[in-house]
């Protein structure tokens, strides 16, 4: 195979519009290839898809893998990565890579997410809801974020700039602006500020990936996107949205955005359509964080392009699939004696060759080939529902198929 | 793929035979193909090479898999493997299968094996290796065993006829006679006690054998190895195996001999060696749990064609990872850095996509991938030697192969 062109622009292609003129069909360009979009990109966290080799992804259908910027620095360290060639070389991933900033993940790793996020008490609403967690292993300032490891409990500190140089070594194709995670029980006050201090953090990005950019001659391009935070408020996502889009510093603007933070489930084509509007059409947008069927239909509804979950691999580690009929679980007494594949009309590697007798016998076996043959038909199950929603999209009949397939999914709550 | 052909002759083929008239290479004939020997067979206890696609098993060379009618006795049953129409389909291995009678694992499994087998006390020499045991999870006497499951302390019998239904219904193409495991803590009393044992009970499995192949037909035909037990004693090894092999029931005899039980690394081609005395030449002859190169060279020399052990996948597991130049463990601070691969002559998949730095990275974190890698590689390193003493006999420089390869890769000693 022929080594990533240096020159190769990044940028989106929009194809089919959906008729409220938000969701679309595109081809994203990168270094490493083409994304057609909308896409499920499978994540693999610390340069590697849970359970599965590079190859099983590709053969699922994954275009793409989106790793974790905070576990890389933390372990094997980035320098590291850049030293073998980047994370794609790293991991014998060949295709298009993201890795998420570390934004997340140094605030709510060690302290339970949705239950207690640590950061300025100031912020939080509900005093009962931080009782409940451990030490706080992070701060949040203007300049960065001082966290605690969650391997050894070492200081360590991000700030925009950490985070560029860290996602710069670690070398994917589409990286993420360093920005604050907030969560639903903070106040309305600490959104508006935390929006705010995102943006300077948007900016500081900018002009970081503009100087390691022109620092690291001779390597491809890496994409940068901006992360629209803003909770729940309509005013605040739609000003961030339209902030980061007109933001340029030193010539560099975003090459897509991100959406993420605080949402509920409820919210979320709402939100996502409040931020596609406030977003340019051409520029990529992926949303952090969801796989399950009416998310992602409402996503792409509204106009986003990629999104990413560890959902699907990590309920496959504890023996639940998923199927056009709902979810269900192979260790339950109706599996262990089932000869026929997870789902009937599945395409996967798994379906193709193993009975859900034999995936009980593993999984109640504790073998590690059950992670790895579960992994790969729940992969599958969320890229190819997004494949099929993609071709809906071009074929006009995105909302018959909604239709069809969630009245299925979920015919059984 | 077409289906086992149910009228395809089982036997070997003797090739070339080294000067001392015992270790030969050869092609074994089975319903589910051909096995070039000496061969290396991977270990699949529970019908599934741990943390290995069978895909994958087949890519590094092996050419059967080995499985245990104990376990799969007790999960997920032999029944349910009947039903999904025996091992190979049930695991997704259309190859060869073997599977071990279970004699060895009911008796020595929950309690450590080596420091004590839970038999007779009249036939152990050392009641202090008994005190270090737990209870006592098998009984035998004179019809079979009686043992406790190591998975729910539930009470199962084993006898010869069990057994055989056992193996009929998983369907291996080799199976094992029922045999007693005994320990060099036994008195040579209680050893020559236990082989006329074993021998009365190869009688039983020869008939019960005849009645299942003659009830189940249709089916493709499956070889039945008788075991050869002795310990240490050259008389009680030879009278083993020439009662075995001479052994007629109901017209059917063995199709050839596993060898099998208590014996010193140091004694070990010399026990090989009395029994391949007494064995017919024109039949297979597998030679249980072994994997260490040096083993290998003195057992084929001998006139072993097949093995098995564990060890290579469990260790790599482990992080430990064989080269001909020894082993060496991927976790050790030498290995955090290390571009290159496991091993730079190896052709295995693990060794032409990863580098040392980034394994050591996956044990570190604990990703399952770590073990499917090293395993590819241990068992890639294990057939791969193998495959070359096969070369060495055709080509008639044994002699010299294993004097390179063993100063080689004991070196460090």
């Amino acid at each position: 195979m022929s080594g990533p062109d240096a020159d190769a622009p990044f940028g989106l292609t929009p194809g089919t519009v959906l008729p409220n003129g938000r969701g679309r069909t595109g081809v994203i360009t990168t270094p490493h290839g083409e994304i057609a979009t909308p896409a499920f990109i499978a994540v693999g966290t610390k340069a590697t898809v849970k359970a599965v080799t590079p190859e099983a992804v590709a053969g699922l259908g994954a275009q793409a893998v989106l790793a974790n910027a905070y576990h890389l620095y933390l372990q094997p360290g980035s320098d590291l990565i850049d030293a073998a060639g980047g994370l794609g070389r790293f991991m014998n991933w060949p295709g298009p890579t993201f890795t998420d900033s570390g934004g997340f993940q140094v605030m709510s790793l060690g302290v339970g997410f949705r239950k207690v996020l640590a950061m300025d008490a100031a912020g939080v609403a509900d005093d009962d809801v931080i009782a409940e967690g451990k030490e706080r292993l992070a701060h949040v300032d203007e300049d960065g974020v001082t966290f605690k490891s969650h391997l050894n409990g070492d200081l360590h500190r991000f700030t925009p700039e950490v985070s560029m140089r860290v996602q710069h070594e670690i070398g994917a194709d589409i990286m993420f602006a360093f920005d604050e995670l907030t969560t639903l029980k903070n106040t309305r006050g600490y959104q508006e500020e935390s929006v705010e201090r995102t943006h300077r953090w948007a900016a500081r990005c900018l002009a970081a990936h503009r100087a390691l950019t022109d620092e690291r001659v001779g390597k491809p391009y890496q994409a940068l996107f901006g992360v629209v935070q803003g909770a729940q408020y309509e005013d605040l996502r739609r000003k961030a949205a339209s902030g980061l889009a007109a933001l340029e510093v030193d010539g560099q603007r975003f090459d897509g955005f991100g959406i993420g933070g605080a949402l509920e489930k409820e919210n979320l084509g709402t939100i996502v359509g409040w931020v596609a509007d406030e977003l340019p059409f051409d520029k990529p947008r992926h949303l952090l964080g969801i796989s399950e069927p009416d998310d992602l239909f409402a996503a792409i509804e509204n106009g986003a392009d990629t999104f990413d979950c560890v959902n699907p691999s990590r309920v496959a580690r504890n023996s639940a699939v998923y199927t056009a009929d709902g979810r269900y679980n192979l260790l339950t007494a109706a599996n262990r004696r089932h000869l026929g594949p997870i789902e009937d009309d599945c395409d996967c590697y798994t379906c193709a060759h193993y009975s859900r007798a034999y995936l009980h016998h593993l999984f109640k076996a504790k073998e590690m080939l059950s992670a790895t043959l579960a992994t790969i038909h729940n992969e599958r199950f969320t890229v190819r529902l997004v494949d099929h929603i993609r071709a809906s999209i071009e074929q006009g009949r995105f909302d018959a198929f909604r239709a069809a397939f969630l009245g299925r999914f979920y015919a059984r709550r």
